[in-house]
């Protein structure tokens, strides 16, 4: 093929072999290839660059070979990913955007999706904060004013946070707060705080220690009087508190903080309040479950990640700012691309160039909106409490912890604990078993679950392997959940008894 | 439209109505929408969340309303922005890559996906640094190494490096350095570093002093006597600094540093050594110009930008480490994600959660490849070359630097000052003749260069107002370039009366 050509031939039948690969993939589980490290790096080991002469047809039998190896997320027996699979149309739109290229770092590179960007946050804003439509009319597109800002992804959106809250508390420059006497900063959340938080206190140069992971009390909540102790305990030791950070859906349990008490600690105190709602954020759209969130609105800043509740392609973070001008503490300009008199985005986002994902936003607010989020939700949560049901009537699992939201902490029990208490040396054959299977479930691949370790508070401190069930894919009906726990039981009866005979 | 559908139906018509927003892109330029900031701001200012109820058919309307108010970047009469449009096939493999939703944070959400992108990694890796064979085989997919990582674009990428130079240089706790005596952390460059430099360091908490910009030579390189007297300077005021930061493809004029020699002042002084080529990395194509960027693969880390001129869509920047075990700097673990017993990528990535754009260097490495790129390079170098000679070779123009790479740093002299000395007074008058001739072009929407202010060696220090053209879509004709320059001199006479008279 011509060089040229592939800048301008439609490639007929191009459209025809991609629709079939995801075909496919719908239909897929991972049973087809098994997950086999070595298989998988002796099939991709070639270091040198390609001389660029491979036709087309031959790189489209690539993809067809590569395709069985890759996780089968939308398979309604996997149940153990934050990603699900996505709306039919959003294929097509994604095929747009990559050809659009636009650029939404400034006004210039994208023009009128800068616009859209700022409608689209001011949406999710509106559904967070619900201030009056005259607060969105003067502020939704003003000149030194964000409501918020798009990120990559959850991660960026803490850090964000953090980077915000810094700047705000005590500026930039931390040998500066050294020279003024304080001997560290810090934030404060529950021990279930995202690991994007150690990231971020590590980048921000606060070293190890100034992530506090405190307590949380048997429903996996923060502990407000182990927050309050360690505020107490950071002025003693002449540590600056940064934030105040509430989680809104802990990747492990799908647990809520104590919103609105810890807004008001945070705002007695005059500490930036940051809410972690990359997972729990889309459940505002539910009126069955809204109230769940109460005290999100009193944050100074959430992160929201389109990529999870919200559907959209992955990618596609947010960080949501109560008041307009909290973005003032990171402005930057450069003389080349985003001038101090402008409009542009990038004055305000960690990331320069970036695409302009608000798109995949805009749509799945017109087409899913309002009333079908609402829907997608509460079936999920309802899945989620099917499942919960089903493992409590069954001797061969134990609820770990009752579904909130759709989020399910469980573990497998080898039958001859079955029924009988469970001590520290139970559950730490418990621990072996569960590993064992979950290893054993994902290398066979008709089913998923993923796993995790925690203390669960009826067993004190001892760190527990945990299975993590979430339910975000529309297709999972009761048979599929059936179809898992029964996976388990059998594949359970063989790893008990090459464990423990 | 039922919820349903949007999941399963394959929604027959879209892909043609996509397809023909694509090739309407392909053939439209901005004029015909002008850039009006109170019309965009007017079609889109709707904060209310849509209840959902849109019909496929309606949101494509809305796309068709919005299209003709984006940036039109693939006109060949467009030189101002470091997009250009893609290859064709793009947009079927994004519809690939959205719909099959891969994470490949980490191995068991993308599976074989984790390997192609360490795979893609080494294939630059190799391309940058040029180790053997063995050296891949041994590293490429090794538990505790990385070759690099991708990042959401070029910013992360330099905050990523700046991140790692710190942690090797003094650990993550800035007051524990302090406390050592330490009074600051620096990073050295030209003047012409990217501004993410800036974010970086604020972001890890070195305030803005510790950006140290120094000058240029009269080529817009670094000066190495500058350096070496900035060097001098920070030690005796007992500021650490972490890394030399080499540029290889300035963004207002695609000016290279001197490489080898900085590299060997950081060696001699045991100093991180990043080179930002962002822009002019994948120069290395070209046999005829791979010579530029000499000592590049002497950098200890070194970015990339895949949506530059590797021509894959945004998002997709890397940092490539010359030593597999840097990244241990910054290594992380989860316990419900990222396990330390793991060959994980999230282990070292700033970012968690992110698209699978690895794919996207795949295809392009088997489809355009060394020699296609090489081409692309050496055809986009010598365009530059012919727009600088038309720019000379008439008075109405004058170039502000000879193109090293193919960006194009110029600006257009009102006639009264055309043949004319230029003194301080002049300048200011072309500063405000080319801020307003560019804000015209853009406005009228036939062709556009972006513009950026810079001192220029032979005016001294006076900051000027530059135009700055990019070769970068191959689809830009001799005929283009004349008729931009030729729209210039038309709306110059125009500008310059209602300037001047």
């Amino acid at each position: 093929m011509q060089l040229e050509e592939l800048f301008v031939s439609p490639h007929q039948d191009l459209d025809g072999h991609i629709s079939a690969l995801i075909q496919a993939f719908h239909e897929m589980d991972d049973s087809l290839q098994p997950y086999d490290r070595s298989d998988f790096t002796h099939r991709l080991a070639d270091s040198a660059m390609p001389d660029g002469q491979m036709a087309l047809t031959d790189y489209l039998h690539r993809l067809q070979q590569l395709l069985p190896g890759i996780s089968h997320l939308a398979s309604p027996r996997y149940m153990g990913h934050m990603t699900a699979p996505l709306p039919a149309y959003t294929g097509e739109l994604s095929r747009l955007l990559a050809m659009l290229n636009q650029n939404p770092m400034k006004m210039e590179s994208s023009r009128l999706l800068s616009f859209l960007e700022r409608e689209s946050l001011a949406r999710l804003h509106r559904l967070v904060f619900s201030r009056g439509p005259d607060f969105y009319e003067h502020f939704m597109h003003a000149k030194d004013a964000a409501l918020g800002v798009m990120t990559s992804g959850g991660t960026i959106a803490n850090v964000t946070a953090l980077w915000l809250a810094r700047n705000h508390a005590c500026g930039d420059n931390l040998f500066a707060l050294a020279e003024q006497g304080w001997r560290g900063i810090a934030i404060l959340g529950s021990r279930l705080m995202h690991y994007s938080f150690d990231k971020g206190m590590d980048l921000l140069g606060a070293g190890a220690a100034s992530v506090r992971r405190l307590p949380v009390d048997e429903h996996n909540r923060l502990s407000l009087p182990a927050l309050e102790a360690e505020l107490r305990h950071c002025q003693e030791q002449k540590i600056k508190v940064i934030a105040l950070i509430g989680v809104a859906g802990t990747t492990d349990f799908g647990s809520i903080d104590p919103l609105p008490e810890m807004a008001a600690i945070a705002r007695r105190e005059g500490i930036h309040f940051h809410v972690d709602a990359a997972w729990g954020g889309p459940t505002a759209f539910s009126s069955r479950y809204r109230a769940l969130l109460a005290g999100m609105e009193l944050a100074d800043t959430v992160t929201l990640d389109g990529h999870k509740q919200l559907l959209v392609p992955l990618g596609t973070g947010m960080l949501l700012c109560r008041e307009p001008d909290l973005m003032m503490a990171v402005k930057r300009e450069a003389p080349y691309a985003i001038r101090a008199s402008s409009f542009d985005q990038g004055r305000f986002t960690l990331e320069g160039t970036r695409p302009a994902n608000a798109l995949y936003l805009d749509a799945a607010f017109h087409l899913i909106g309002e009333q079908g989020y609402a829907r997608l939700i509460e079936e999920n949560y309802d899945r989620a409490r099917l499942m919960a049901s089903l493992i409590e009537a069954d001797p061969a699992f134990e609820l770990m912890a009752a579904p909130v939201m759709n989020l399910l902490a469980y573990r497998c029990i080898p039958p001859h604990l079955q029924g009988k208490p469970r001590d520290e040396s139970a559950n730490i054959q418990i621990n072996a078993f569960n590993i064992a299977l979950q290893k054993r479930q994902r290398a066979e691949g008709h089913s998923f679950v993923s796993r995790t370790q925690r203390a669960v508070s009826r067993y004190g401190e001892q760190p527990l392997t945990l299975l993590r069930a979430v339910q975000l894919n529309p297709g999972i009906r009761r048979e599929h959940i059936e179809a898992l726990l029964d996976e388990q039981k059998q594949l359970g009866q063989l790893v008990a008894r090459e464990l423990f005979s």
